[in-house]
């Protein structure tokens, strides 16, 4: 990793997302306004299509455009598209963070093929065999980190322990948690429940320095009894886009269930809008993405549907593990565990 | 499986549950009210605890006691239990059913006792390689079945197949569905996508009569796209645990939202009354328990929890999978599928 002491450019990538670049030019207009010279973006991507989004403006100050001519598209394959268009947003951008002239990567762009592209162009961390992307969820007290989220489907107990040891290091590093609370996520308390790979990545976490607070059930998940749940990508990303799914279930549910009179109409409402409101507070564009975690370098990948707001809390998401130091801080912890 | 054309007994597990005897003998008396000497139910349990939540009253009509003189506890584990505990009223009812006696086994007993000793003593269907234990839940349209629910960690190819076979006689019999649309719980849409065996299940439903709609996302499940969602039994468990704890979750946040303005203590009970009317219409006691598939006769597992509503809502599902053969129609469609 090369090291920053100074002025953090956060290379970002201007073609990624379902409303790129027009999306992507608004977040980093907006967060170049706020951050007052304390920071830079590069804006990586196709000149020409991100000077049209700037609609004849010049670039704001701290802002410059790193030219990029290709375009991975979120229907791409990941591998054969990092192979074939080697001039992507994505490789650039990640390539000048490798290189040091850019400190961090922030794409909403195709997440299988930003995940690939920062392990394979920024590399792992010495000691982890598998990088990992965590999601922040909300819970009944704080919001706690879930991961794997969906990069890695199939896991060694190795890559779970792994996990936790990353998942740690972030809490503390980027949300100030002390010693927090990790937790395996299972069918049951018992270490003996669930299949040999978690048996064995239970024994791992409890042999270890982590705070590990034993098995986890998916019921447990939103009390925030643990500040990291720790699980495979396939069940990660099941539950995830489930947890997302529940909220327009319920509001079509109180929907039917006002049915005709006005007494309901004004109930349904009513439950609605209280809905509303629960789930814009817990909104992922708050939280600014998902960062990957275990590679030489800071990289998050947002949503396809990202906001110029989901884009400028990614931008300061980012400027903010550069300054906090969370990759060399994971390297570390990753080396005390593994003496 | 003993034939069964004329009057059904259901094994009732008076012991199962964290309410038992009570609410059991409670269930079975208002089943037989309600049932009119249609079918009969046999009080599996301690002759005395029996007695005792009876009151004082005689047995209803219909229903007989069937002594065990032995317990098996919601703490115990289950493969010990029933090599210690060979009078235990799991044993017992399920022993029942196997010599023709009783023609279904229910219990709100310890799950995983109840799995396995129906698999153990009623035997697996022929053709089948994992019995499997299925749960209905609430959709934007009409319920689905989500399999395995958490019985089989680990899982085979094969046996996801058997879920998809098992899952789809099962709403054809039970829920009067025509072809019922049998997904695959991935994590996207593609057949590509997830680890080896999930792929390789995708191929065999593919490749198979039933009415393969392809993988589904966690993301789908609640909208009802499909009758049947297959899973192993560590993802469906973790899924159906994180689901039931959402309401009290959201719950909270409307508390929290309402604040102390007698404005927003209204809202805020609006919202959750709403929300209260919508899970209640959800209540996993109306659709009655688990149904144990693939053995040789029919077993079902109610909550721990089980009200005495619930027990009798489950006594009635029993009688129904025997007059609709569900065990003789799962056999027949696992013979054609592997024929």
């Amino acid at each position: 990793m090369p090291s920053q002491d100074s002025y953090t450019v956060v290379a970002l990538d201007a073609m990624g997302g379902d409303y790129a670049p027009a999306n992507v030019v608004a977040g980093a207009v907006d967060a170049m306004r706020e951050a007052g010279g304390r920071f830079g973006i590069a804006l990586v991507g196709r000149r020409d299509a991100i000077e049209s989004a700037l609609g004849g403006r010049a670039c704001p100050d701290g802002c410059t455009i790193a030219h990029a001519s290709e375009v991975i598209t979120m229907d791409d394959a990941p591998t054969a598209a990092l192979k074939t268009k080697r001039d992507s947003s994505i490789s650039i951008g990640l390539g000048m963070v490798r290189e040091g002239t850019a400190h961090a990567f922030v794409s909403a762009g195709n997440t299988g093929a930003v995940f690939s592209a920062s392990t394979l162009i920024l590399g792992r961390l010495e000691g982890v065999g598998r990088p990992t992307i965590g999601t922040l969820i909300p819970t009944a007290v704080k919001p706690c980190l879930l991961l794997d989220a969906g990069a890695n489907v199939d896991c060694r107990p190795d890559h779970l322990f792994e996990f936790g040891v990353m998942g740690s290091v972030f809490m503390t590093t980027m949300q100030g948690r002390t010693a927090p609370r990790v937790g395996l996520l299972n069918i049951g308390e018992e270490k003996s429940k669930g299949g040999e790979v978690v048996q064995e990545a239970y024994a791992r976490l409890a042999a270890s320095s982590l705070n590990f607070a034993g098995n986890v059930e998916g019921r447990d998940v939103l009390t925030g009894v643990v500040d990291v749940v720790v699980c495979d990508g396939f069940v990660g990303n099941v539950l995830l886009k489930f947890g997302e799914s529940v909220p327009g279930f319920l509001k079509a549910r109180f929907t039917d269930l006002a049915g005709r009179s006005l007494g309901g109409k004004l109930v349904g409402l009513v439950a609605r809008n209280s809905l509303r409101s629960v789930m814009k507070e817990l909104d992922y564009q708050e939280y600014g993405g998902v960062p990957v975690l275990g590679v030489r370098g800071v990289s998050i990948i947002g949503h396809g549907g990202s906001t110029p707001k989901a884009i400028k809390n990614m931008i300061f998401r980012a400027e903010e593990m550069v300054a906090r130091r969370l990759p060399a801080n994971i390297q570390d912890a990753i080396k005390k565990q593994h003496a």
